[in-house]
This record gives structure tokens, sequence and C-alpha cells, in this order.
């Protein structure tokens, strides 16, 4: 069942094909009051554009937000908020190959199963192209939450991981990987060209810290912060894994080394470490909340792969045209927008119930 | 805020305490017609019942569930299917050192900065006991799938993990551990004494395989099949993370090796490797649908643990009581069950748009 | 399709069939912290209850409600409320006409084509037996509003309706028709007892004013609040009309005589009229919101009807048995319920986005 | 709470305001497919549209309706449709007396009074415009339920009602009032011709009926059809009013005057009467689904009426500009896309449970 709206009282809702005319998202929910304009989302978009540098699709796309909706005088007005970004560069080229044969990793043959038909232009529906419209919505949920600060980088490309003692923020905006080290995003520079020039691909894992988030938001149980934010990021294109905190690692932890000891602080407790990330019981603490994401490598290859076509005989295809030699480099600016629309939701949610 | 409801079509709703008069669960959406007595479900409940061997809690809590609504001479009558269960050993004991400091680790002092106020007892909502109403909900939702085979195990017990090549179903139901890796079971057996005995507490994975899923249950965004199992999942107590398929191993991957490629097979293609976990695009494959998640060690220890009063004072806490020193053991039902109320729902789903 | 919750952050979720063993309802989402017993709900059940006068069904139910979980210490958690009445009265009969034929005018025909079975006891599902379980959860709703006083009332039985000039709202609990015009109440009640000797029945109109709410619940569309009254109102069993202030009267009226002028006043505006009926562009207006809503005649009349049976042969069919001889009646606190839990959710939803 | 979103499993969200630069819709769930064009849903917007009598407003808008995405090769593909309808005439006019002043009857004051704030040009978000997306949307719905007809008719306009002994479904695309008496619109015309140029306006009646609704669609309670139905068809602007069937006249009936009697009939029952108006205990019967929907009378009058200054002194106010003498008129074919998204929800949900 296609269903395009996520959250609960700030919700927001996607359309769009990676080669129809344009693709856009409406904001429903939002507070009245707070400013905004084209120019606060445009730059969160420009993080995801696409050809930036050569380590991404080549894809030329501007990424020109247009806010149709429900901002008067500078202040958006309490009705819902239409985004809409036109598609601008899809070339014109032969699909007939991808619309005949299944490319195994895609959605084509699942797709085809369920629908009996599908857009196959440039991955239709399914192409990363619609983050952009999720990356619009999380500017405008980023006006809702001000008080809480949000930073994703990329921590492993390939198997290749920072060092955490090489951690530096203000690397992430220097280099084209989102990368927080900067040996690594020297080494990451190679393999990614080596993927690129060899038709492959790599698979990647993102990290995203929120700070300034209040201790309360979430719920016991299903709509729970650490499960709305699972489902927000496993809702990604090409994500497979998710933790919230240290994640599989604390599955290898005894319950002492596990443990978040308090101690009094300034404004509330101060804790000692933060293996949760930063939610106990489905509600935050107050710490950072924490999350890691994992992207597998872009399933478009020039390697062959058996598959078979529309009528079910064998066949072998190879994906030529433009691609993400690592998918997940841009997959930073998403996890932050998806990070920034579950808190928008929550902070709502919680004050109709303990406002 | 409080949203005790999980799922669109085929919906349940969870309520109690665990140490209130009952608990149970509405499940609403059901099909009419399906044979269903309270014989269907108890099996279920007993694999997860505590108190059954000494790895697991010490609570004895019989667990018989009882309908109250919704079936009809033997049969759903597609109205709300009440399910209760009634706690019975709730032993009285002096919670006042839990209603005066933080069990650091547990929802404690979320609990408290959100709502102000708490049941303390035995963990009140947040206690693993509300996982009874879901495996109740969940044998009716096995009612709704019957072309589904599912089944969970623990994988890893305090980062011990079973050998693959030692795999054996039929190991599972014959050890306390769900453990299909009978040396393992073994090995674990002293761990988890080890670990009871010294008041510690250990973490674990599960693994969860659903057989028999047809192609095209799900949906190409926000309520994609995988990120509903990431949410089903991660609303599950203790859990810290979600994998699909490779999960985090697929982002070490290169794209050639993380393919699935496709051959002609009997009854639509038959892949040649189930990286993906049997959902691609956010859609099943027709592949086992496979799914990893970790438990972290229970937060209830006896090493005594830094933390502060109601009021903000220092103090030092040690969780007496009852308690799983692995509540990943016992999780593995409770993984199926969500596995199956998923299932359930996008099964309807799919008949709602495609059908 | 089943849906038995209804509301958006306020909800509540029913079950319970005529002559199963209990029906109850979850209320999810309560704000924490509210003082609530049994004590302050059974008094709402109480003026719902059948048997207490010649003029209702002579089914004897005590409708005593449970409350089973989400209360602790005398107030509300924030965790969902159960809310459990035990069926007493299911006497024992014969069904075996009504498992045969369709009753006209009820639901019998309509579930069958839709479930292809039905419980036929009692009305099974689609009794007013259900109502009860919406008005314990009203009276939660109550405690989230307490700014709010809601007073329903009958103004109209069988096509006579009160005289306007004499309504005193001392009257309502003074006789067993929720009439406010002691004169009306006199002639009601030889109607109704003429009614009830032929085996027929009446139909009625309830009135419901809400007091106390202020200027700016609702919703510009779709969540309206006039129209999520209307839903509430309409989803009542034998309510087949819901008017909003002068309702159907205002197509009658020119713009200049259904303008309700507005003078500066003591705390905001003074209103100079009430036609909207306290709600303008589906947003409240702190004028009173009032309501009118009609409910058919009981269906379960002595005089035979044609019909026809299960495999589709002509018969006829009088439904003997216990009946309330004019429904609407015991509509009036079922209103006066719906109406809480609609301004309760209301009232979330308000403080969620404007709070 | 901003809630622009309607339906269940076949949902649709709009957006935009008066005076942006455009409106639309968001169009989930809808089947895959279905041959769908833009030439499908203009006709729709056709007879909607304002500026083509005397009658309606002045305002010239084209209405063209763009699909922008969900749609390949004419057919849907099962993901979001977004529909979009541009802005041309927002004639540039001094708002300043509307943006100080409260306009009674209109959403002014509400507005101000829950956002702080608010678009006031051309009523903004609750300008009857917002209609127009409905409309869209509407034709997609009925894509989707190609079994059923539906139509909608004006049956009263300021309180002088056809003659249905008159009745004639060929009449109502004949004159401009959607009247089916051809008696009723030549007196209609003279009514409104007289308010228009008194600059007061008019109330009207609008009936609607879907045939082909096969038995089984709907539910027991809550999202009941007629409860759907009823919330659809309140949350138009200016409705005041929504009856199913005989509404408030079965009010004022005996049971055996109400009951809707059933014979054998070729293909499942005969009924010998419709007061039910095709629905009993929430669910379709297979006969027509009849609806009756109270507009008020344009709040939009030349007569200065009594209000007050947002800083809350005493004022005057009339409302000059181009507005409809009687908005009902423009609603038949709103009240039809409402009926026609309504169906279409409920005939996926029964496929979803029942299918």
């Amino acid at each position: 069942m296609s269903f395009n709206t996520f959250g609960r009282v700030f919700r927001f809702t996607t359309w769009g094909e990676s080669h129809g005319p344009a693709l856009g998202a409406v904001v429903d929910g939002c507070p009245p009051g707070l400013a905004l304009s084209e120019t606060d989302l445009q730059p969160f978009l420009d993080k995801r554009r696409p050809g930036t540098s050569r380590f991404t699709t080549q894809r030329q796309e501007p990424d020109q937000v247009r806010i149709l909706s429900g901002v008067f005088g500078g202040r958006t007005t309490g009705t819902p908020i239409s985004l809409m970004i036109e598609n601008v560069d899809q070339r014109s080229k032969d699909y007939s190959e991808v619309a005949l044969a299944y490319r195994p990793g895609h959605a084509d043959y699942a797709y085809d199963a369920k629908y009996g038909f599908r857009d196959y232009r440039g991955g239709g529906r399914s192409s990363a192209r619609e983050t952009a419209a999720r990356v619009a919505a999380g500017g405008v949920a980023r006006a809702v939450i001000h008080e809480v600060s949000i930073l994703a980088w990329v921590s492993e490309i390939g198997g290749d991981a920072i060092d955490p003692a090489r951690f530096d923020a203000a690397e992430i905006a220097r280099n084209p990987f989102f990368c927080p080290d900067p040996e690594a995003a020297k080494r990451w520079e190679k393999m990614v060209d080596e993927a690129r020039k060899a038709g492959s691909s790599l698979g990647a894992v993102i990290e995203c810290e929120a700070t300034g988030v209040p201790a309360g938001w979430g719920a016991p149980l299903y709509a729970k912060l650490d499960s709305e934010l699972a489902a927000a990021l496993m809702s990604i294109n090409a994500v497979k894994g998710v933790e919230i905190g240290d994640g599989f690692a604390a599955a290898k932890l005894r319950g002492e080394d596990n443990a978040d000891p308090m101690r009094p602080g300034m404004d509330g407790p101060e804790f000692l470490a933060n293996h949760a990330g930063g939610i106990a019981g489905g509600i935050s603490t107050g710490q950072p909340v924490r999350v890691r994401v994992a992207f597998k490598p872009t399933s478009s290859i020039l390697t062959p792969v058996e598959t078979i076509t529309r009528e079910g005989t064998a066949s072998e295809i190879m994906t030529k045209g433009r691609h993400d030699p690592c998918v997940g480099i841009r997959g930073a600016p998403v996890v932050e927008a998806m990070m920034a629309l579950v808190l928008a939701d929550q902070k709502l949610l919680h004050r109709a119930q303990c406002g």
C-alpha cells in the first residue's frame, strides 16, 4: 500500500518521480508565526544536491525549492506548506532495457509484482531524488525545533571507518564526503574514485546526533522516540540498518557496562555515559540523541548481473547512466532531515499531552 | 505522547501495567470468518511466559489469555477482538527505593521528566510484561497470514554467537534459549548462570525469518515493509538496533557482492542470494524476510550504580527483585509476534490497493 | 472495514458485543496527573443505564465500570486507560429467528453482506450497548476539559417538540426523558407508553450545548470542529442527521439574518447571536457550541415486516424481546460523551500546534 | 490543529490559499493501472468553476488542473498523484479593512484566536477556492469506483424547494443552478438575481445520490459509511447540516413507517423503501446512498454588520468584492466529489478486510 505521509501531528506528504515534471512535499500541522522563506530551506537542499563533486551522480539539478502555500508575510500561517522542486535534467535516454529486465537490488521486480506496472524512468518513485522533498520538509521542521542542533556525518565507507579520536565537526563541511576525519576523507577519495572508475559502488554508515533535545519527548511504546526514528531512517532508500546509541554493540555488553550513571548536574542530571543514545524507555533523557544508519552500496553497477526479463526469461543486465558510486554520502543531509522531522513531531506531541 | 496503537488497517492497541489487575490488547480490522479460539493463542503466550526456567525471571504468571469479544461460534466476526491476561503474581514488596531514586538504564527518569509522575511498581507500563499482550495479538495475526511461517531464534548472547554451520531449527524448542545451535546453548547455560548469580545481565541478538511471504507486500516509501518492521521491532523494550537482511554488513560490501541475482524459477524468479533480506524498494520479493534485532542487557542489576533521587541529590541504586538475567531470550516470541503483526497489516493493505 | 478507534491524539477504542462477557474502551493519550477514579465515571454510566424506567429497555445491567490500567494513586499516568463493563443480563433466549431472517432497519442484512457472518445475539456489535463504553470514555474526556460544561437534552419525541420558552435546565434530571420542558415531559409519558404498549417505537431529537469552550479549538478543514462532531455524532447507533447551530434552518435564511454580529465585550468579543453554533471556519468562537442530532425510531417493533431469509426466500419478521421504545432518550448521555471526547481531542490538538 | 488529509487508505491532502500562486491536492493510495489523464478530471472542475454565470462569483479562473506525478503512460502507477491548479485572477485590491476588522460569519475572528495571525487575502485558506482541489481529487476517486454513479443537485434555495414530482435528472445540467425542476430553476433565477443586486445572499440545500454501491461497504462503528460521509460533507465550507436518508424527518416517524421492508429480488433483496438512505448499521445495503446537505447563506454581504477590530474596538463592516450570492449552488460538484472520495476509500477498506 502506498503511504506517502509521515508523522502524527507534524506531518509531511511527498510526491514525485525521478523523471516527472517536479517533485514536492506538503508539510501539515506546522505551528503558526514561524519565520520561513525559501532562503531558509535552500541551504539544506544545496547540501544534498547532486552534481557538486565527482563522487556523486553527474545529474545536474539546481533543486530550487518553491513555497506555494502556508506562508504569509514571511511567517507560517498554520495551514499546509506546499513545497515544489522542478526536475530539470531528466536526460532523454533509452530505458527499454530497464523496462524489459529487472535490475537486481533495485525495486524493479518488487514493483512489478505489486503494481503490475511501473514508471521505469530513472527509478521512478523509488529514485533517491525523492529525498530532495524530505530535505525541504526537514528545513521546515528545523524552524519548529529551534532549540535543537542536528549534525550528521559519514563515519564509514566501504568498511573503512573514521578514527573517533580525530573527529572534528568543522571538517564535515570541508570535504565532499561529510567526513569529520580529514585522513579518512583522503582515503575515501581514492576508494570512491576507484569504485567509480570500475563501475562499482560502496556502502556507507552515517551517524547523526541531535543536541538540545529536552528530556521528555517520545512515548513509552509504539510511538517511542527510537521506534519513530527507526521507521523514519529505514524509510530512506538504500538503508538496511538502524542503531540507537550503542545499538548492536550494546548486545555484547554486561548490564553494568551498559549503564548510564547519573550525578546531580547544573540543570537536571549529569550523565556519565550515553550508551542509550539519549533515549530511555522510548523517551528522551536530555542527552544527545544518537543514531547510526547503514546504507547498502548503490545497486546500479556496470558489472553484468544475472537476471530475468518481465517475461521470465534469463538475461543479464548492467546499469549504465549517471549514478552515485556511494549513495550513502548524500544520505547525510537526508538523515539530518528525518531526525528533524521526527523531533518536530515529537515536540508537538509532547506539548499536546503534557503541555 | 502516548500512542498505544500499532498498524494501519490490521491494528492492535495494548494496555496495562506490570502491577495492575490485568493487561491486554484490542485487535481491530481482523478479517471475518477465521477460526480462532483461546487455544490457538495460548501456545505463543506459553513460549514467552516467565518462570519456566532458571534463566528467566522467577515471577510466576500463568498468562492465560481470554477472548472477550470479536469471536462468535469459533470464528472471527470482523469486529474488535479484545484479549485480556490477568496479572497474578504482583508480589507485594517495598518500592520506596525505586519510587525515590532513578534506576539508570530504566525509563524512570525519562518518565518523570515527561509525565511528572509514574507507576513505579515493577516498571509500570514500561515493564516487559506488556509484550504478553503483543504476543497474544500476534497469535491473531498468524491466523490472518496462514501462508506465512515465522521463526525467531537467539543468535548471540553476551557477544557469543551461534555457528551458522550448526543451525538446526529443530533445536530451537529443545533448550531454554531459543538457540538453534546445541553447542552454543551449552555455553550460554554457563554464561547466563554466571551472570544471574553475579547479579549481572547480558545482551542478546535475535534473528527472525518469515517464509511464504509473496512478492508485492509493502510500499515504496514511509510504510515500506522494512520501515514498518523497524518501527515494530524498535518498539520492543530493550531493543537498540534493527537490521534488514545483511544490515550493517551490507555497508561494507561492494555493489557486485551485494547483488541478489535472479534466474528463471519454477514459480517466479529464483534468487541466487538474499542480502536484501527479502525486501527491495520497500516491497517483498518473495524471498524469506530476514531481520536481526539487538537487545541490550537488562538494566536491573545488583551492582550499585551512581544515580540521583527525584529531588536531585546524589545516590546509589541496585535493583533487587525478580528479573531476567538476559531479557533478549524471551524476546524471541515477541519478535515473532511483531513480524506477524506487521505482515498481517501489509497483507491487508496490499489487498486494499492492488486486490 | 472495522475501525473502532476515534480521535487523533486523545483517542479511544471500544470493543464488545451485546451478549459477550463484557465490553469496554481503551482511552489513549490522556494527559498525566488528572484525578480519576471509577466513582468519577459511574454517574455518567448511571444516566445511560437501561432498566431505570418503563420507558427504556427492561434489560437489567448495573453497568459498573472498572479501570484496569493507566491510573496510579488516584491520578492518570499518561498511559492507556482500560475501562471494562461486564454484561450481566444477557438473557438466554432463542435467536434462531433473527439468525435466519433479516430484521429490516437493523444491520442484519448489511453485516451478512459485508462479513458473510454475524453475531446475531442481541444485535451483536451493533447493539446500543456499545455506547456504554463511549460514555465511560467520555467521563475521562471530561476530566481533560474541566473548563467546559456539557449538557444534552431531548428536544423532540415522535415529532412533538419542547417549547423553548419553557426550557429549564434543572428539569432535565427530573424526568425519565432528559426533557427540559415539564409539560412536554408529561405529553411524552403518554406517547411513549402508548408506543411501548403497541409494540411500536418513536424517533427523537437530542440537542447538546457545550459552554466554556475557548475560541481557537478546531481546524480550518477536514478536522474542523464541526466535521469532527458530525463524524462523532453520526457514529452513534440510530442517528441519521446532525446539525451545527441553526443547521438546515440556516439554509432558509438570508446572509444578513444569519450573521452573528460582534461587539466589544469584557473578555473578547460579545456576540449578538449564535446562528453558527459557536463554530466559524471550523474553529470555535468562544460561544456555546450547539448541535442537534436526529435519532430514528427503534427498528425493533412488534409489527410484522416483510423481509427475506438468509437463503433469500420471502418471510415476515417481528422483533420480540426487550427494546427501548424510543432509543433516542438514552441517546442524551451518549451525545454528551461524544461531545466531550471530540472537545478533549481538539483541546490537545490545539495545544500541539499553537500551545 | 491543521489536518489537511482526508481518508484512511485512499487519502488526499489539499493545500493552497485563495491568493497564493496555486492550490492542489496529493492523492495517495490510488490503485495502479487505472486510465487517468487531465482530460478525465477537467470536466468536474469546469462544473465547479466560478464566473460561468451571473449567479456565481465573477472571479475568472480557468481552473486548469495539471497532473505532476503518479501517472505513467496514461495509467496510474500506485504512487501519489499530485494535482495542481494555478490561481490566475487574484485581483490586487485593498484588504486593509478585512485585515483590521473581523467579518461576522467568516473564519476571521476564529483564525486570529487560534493562530494569532491569518492570510486575509480573499479568505486565505478558508476560501471556497480550496474546493477546486477536492473536486480534482474527486475525479481520481471516480476512476476507482467506476461501478458507482454519483449525482448531486440543488433541492432548495432560500427556503424555496423543488417539487419532487417534477424531478428530472436531465434538467440538472441545463440551468446554472444544478436544479432538477425547471420551474424551480425559473423562480430561483429571480431570487438569486434579487439577492445579488441587494448585496444579500441565500442559503441552499444540496441532495446527492450514489447508485451502484454494492452492499457491504462501511463499518459498524466510527468509520461507518454514514459517519465518514458526515465528516466529509461537514468539512465543506458553509455546510451546517447533514442528513442520511430521511434524516431529521425520520425522527418524526414511528418504527413501522420508517422500516425498509425487503422482498426477494433478482440480485439480492428488493427493498420496498429507502428511509435509511442506503446505509444500515453503518454499512451500505445496495440501495442508493442518499444524503442532504445544508449550506448557510454566504457571509459576505453588502449590509453593514456590527463587529470589532483586531484591537477590540467597535466597528462596522460590509464585504465588498466578488462573491457567490448563493455559495450552495457551486456546492453541488463539491458534494459529488466528497461522496466519490468517501466511497473510493470505503471500497478499498472493504477489500482490505473482506477481499
